[in-house]
């Protein structure tokens, strides 16, 4: 009997969440082109889109923020778990940890029922950047910034974890960047949530699960690869070119390049790009000229094999320009791709069915204890 | 496109582990049939068993006792986290959460290396027990119980749980018990420890994510069901009688009864029986009768529908005779599972293939922003 190998090409589900075009680098969520969405909307407003289906009127959507905000109300009790952990916890695993604590004191979490479903979602939306921005801050021996209900959703976050009020395009680009990470189909940590939900656990419950999936280095980690890289580099064109050249002369895969699905510019990793070009219209974004000349190398190269600029290679830089450090990059991912796991999560209980899969078994039979015991 | 409900008989590894007959009521760890480790082995050589696929030698069997008795030194720092959650928070949230935090100051948790394979599974192995009886004790009031280096595994664990040293004949049950949960082929929650550590995630980021997926109510919660429906019950064979006829008249399933996948007895449920029946001979055990008068009534209707007693029919009766209580039956099972979903790890990551499933798209196209914003 064969095995199918990761799953790839085996559909596990009807959706009408996200659609990707790897060919023409189109990427939609619910229909709408990626591009209207990072111009038009912001992250609260898209999570409710991806969450619940349709763009929210003006009312449902201050409600969905007002939810949210009602539960930064959870932050001292955060503040003394986080605390509590060991102090050189990887991020990630602060995260996996903390998510399924938000269910406090909640009796009821049957995921079946509707008010559970938005209870969850919005208690989960609002927590995890506190979780992110507290760690950042007692990791770094700094003062604990507590979050203020008159800043919006993004413009919280970067003023807890930074200590001091953010300028606008400071947030406003990093919302833009939590809108490209939102959703992208079926992959391993949507596919791990959507595993577990279908078992009935909660959204905690799968939350969680999908940010350990997220923290495998094959999934989450490779923007903070791309970060290490660019770093270590001198900003010399030549260098750069011997590093490219040799990394291909050894057959060794470059950071920041390639992917799964596309075969053609990721349209996320276009955008990501402008944003940046934009913020450094303001602001000084030393990293930004070093990853454009290592860009243009790289393509030089791999263009004629279909191998591309991927979204981890800017996304790195971008943070790093936020204040936030390389080993956080990953947290980030994860706070934007709630969402996505959530609407994912949602969408599969409507029509659950548990997964089960089998195996080729390869073992013996009727083995005795005894005998093997006495060797 | 067809979508693999489910995933029912999509085989998705090659395994060696375990195998199931269900039509002829056969279940073989590493091809040795369960009936024979239960009699012979115990939990911790059956863990290693399952883990590194030999039966130890006393050396190897020596050292993996004490390997995983180094990591109960971490107890102080547990205790403290879990002081600092939720008072109410369910058992196996708080196991969810904890299981991260095991890898404390490990810098390095690359699941590729062996040397931290064997790390991580003797240190979940040692905490998880010490994490659900510290849990136990909090949220019922009672004084914190130490791990004590002298007691075999599963003896110190009821001895932190109960607060005092139990006789062998309950703890040498508890142990068979674990035996019987420790591993049975692709599950949701194996399932989901499979997808996590896909991404190479350690093995604490997997086992979390695997108590998530236990969590669910189609998975891990059955047996608390029987033992509340058992409890909820006179001792009386009428009322019994008419509560099973009800139930049948409504199509209602009845709880402990049929297995997807055993068509016969349940070659687990038989052991149970039997331990139950064994440990009757020297203490009492109220529940154990009720439970065979529901169970020979159930059976007279369900067995020419081929529907049997399944494991967690008895294993609840077991579990609060050993002074468990309900709300912590599935973390029993989780403890008991923690072997199994280690060594699917272990064995997955040997010839490791990211899971990326895919989905069939069934949303619309191209949609503007602007026509729906200013609907």
């Amino acid at each position: 009997m064969q095995v199918y190998e990761g799953l790839a090409g085996i559909p596990v589900v009807k959706s009408s969440i996200s659609y990707v075009d790897g060919e023409n680098g189109i990427l939609e969520y619910r229909g709408i082109p990626i591009q209207e969405l990072v111009e038009n909307s912001n992250f609260l407003e898209l999570s409710y889109l991806l969450i619940f289906g349709k763009i929210p009127d003006e009312n449902e959507l201050l409600k969905f923020e007002l939810d949210i905000k009602e539960n930064l109300k959870y932050f001292e009790r955060i503040l003394d778990i986080v605390k509590s952990l060991p102090e050189n916890l990887h991020p990630m695993k602060i995260l996996q940890s903390l998510v399924p604590v938000f269910a406090f004191d909640d009796i009821d979490t049957d995921i079946m029922k509707e008010e559970n479903k938005y209870r969850q979602t919005v208690r989960i939306m609002a927590l995890v950047p506190v979780v992110i921005a507290f760690s950042k801050r007692l990791k770094e021996g700094k003062e604990i910034v507590f979050p203020d209900k008159n800043f919006y959703y993004t413009e919280n976050f970067l003023y807890m974890l930074n200590g001091k009020s953010v300028e606008k395009i400071y947030w406003q680009t990093l919302d833009k960047t939590l809108i490209l990470h939102a959703e992208h189909t079926i992959n391993a940590s949507t596919f791990t949530a959507m595993v577990v939900v279908s078992t009935l656990a909660d959204l905690y419950a799968c939350v969680s699960s999908a940010i350990g999936s997220l923290s495998g280095r094959l999934h989450g980690g490779a923007n903070e690869e791309v970060y290490k890289m660019l770093s270590s580099l001198p900003n010399d064109e030549k260098i750069i070119r011997e590093y490219i050249e040799n990394k291909l002369k050894n057959k060794d895969k470059i950071m920041g390049f390639g992917h799964r699905i596309y075969k053609t510019y990721d349209p996320r990793a276009k955008i990501m790009k402008y944003l940046l070009e934009n913020l450094q219209k303001e602001k000084p974004t030393p990293l930004l000229k070093k990853a454009e000349i290592f860009e243009k190398i790289a393509l030089e190269y791999l263009e004629e094999k279909k191998i591309y600029t991927n979204i981890d290679f800017y996304s790195g830089v971008l943070y790093s320009q936020m204040g936030i450090p390389s080993d956080f990059f990953t947290t980030i991912f994860a706070m934007a791709r709630v969402p996505g796991w959530i609407a994912h999560c949602i969408e599969y209980v409507r029509n659950n069915k548990l997964f089960r899969p089998t195996q080729v078994y390869d073992g013996g039979h009727n083995i005795h204890y005894k005998d093997i015991k006495s060797l």
